[in-house]
């Protein structure tokens, strides 16, 4: 495998309990098994400012959508610039907990921003890259809030259901309008059968680039 | 005069050590003195948000400009919508320690952020709220350095003199470009006579609203 001579950027989303850490950790531990050199990044976070955005925005309380947006937004200029570009640049995997697509589902889809107002923005704090594939894990909200009850940490996993819910359409929505890119799969199913399927795809984009 | 019945914003703009924060103070006091409503801001701060935002710039260290851009923008967008529109609504007059034009002095003309991108971010940030007024305290920066040499306190007071240079460039560059808006002081005169040329100009800025 000449696996380890390519930079790939491979992005998890979903809802709140959809198991994106889990299947971050997952893929990350198999191309370590593989011997690829390969970094595990989260959205808000990994870099000193983007952590810092994380706690607050955690406990923050009179925070708007738009200062929310632009909090995000500092985090991901933050990661890229710091952590993402320069792990590409080295040939690593990069394995990215949520991304852009965060923001245009929860900031745009359940909040309202407009979707051009969104779209500028995440072009100007990601300076335009784009991952080589996005996995959806994709649930009912009804099933990942279930999962998570008892651990509500953050100012996302205490809005309710319908808030949830939009998110949830707002990434089908993205994922259908770009089947190169996205992946969808059952966050339903147990964990070690979505990491198969992950990493079948990954084998093969590291093929195909 | 019927100054209190209308809203009026006004704002003062200059390089570190201008003597912004004494003028928006005596403008301040004055307005208390005449009997009209009014209400002195920061950027950035006056909100919880701002004055965490503020307290991070001032300190941190790996913090790019787009970051810094981003973060100034969550600052100014909470100050909007918490602080400036509702004072506005309230029929008091808004004297705020820079805006917008910070950004495109110091973001724009000084790191070289694209006018374009910062025009944009800052409406967004604003919803396209401009002040009836701006003051620009213009001075020399090596005059208002030595000022302010033994309180370096933040990261751009710790920028070098050809920065601040560009700061001041860029400030004239606007207000001239925009003479109807725009007022610009000598900041090195004292600053009785300074706040005497403010107070007309606002004095007149009540008769046109």
């Amino acid at each position: 495998m000449s696996a380890s001579k390519k930079g790939l950027f491979i992005v998890f989303e979903g809802v709140e309990g959809s198991g994106k850490s889990t299947q971050c950790r997952l893929l990350s531990e198999r191309l370590t098994l593989e011997g690829i050199s390969n970094i595990r990044l989260r959205e808000p976070g990994s870099t000193e400012t983007g952590e810092n955005i994380r706690a607050w925005l955690a406990g923050g309380s009179d925070i708007d959508r738009f200062s929310e947006l632009f909090l995000l937004s500092a985090a991901r200029s933050a990661l890229v610039k710091q952590k993402l570009k320069p792990s590409l640049v080295e040939k690593r995997v990069v394995v990215l907990d949520r991304y852009i697509y965060s923001t245009i589902a929860y900031q745009g889809f359940a909040r309202g921003i407009r979707r051009d107002i969104i779209d500028r923005i995440n072009g100007i704090a990601t300076e335009g890259l784009d991952p080589h594939k996005v996995f959806l894990l994709d649930v009912d909200p009804e099933i990942s809030f279930e999962r998570k009850k008892d651990n509500i940490s953050d100012r996302w996993e205490s809005e309710d259901i319908h808030f949830h819910r939009k998110v949830r359409n707002g990434y089908l929505s993205i994922a259908k309008g770009n089947p190169t890119l996205w992946e969808i799969l059952d966050a339903s199913s147990d964990e070690k059968s979505i990491h198969q399927l992950v990493w079948q795809s990954v084998l093969e984009l590291f093929d195909q680039i």
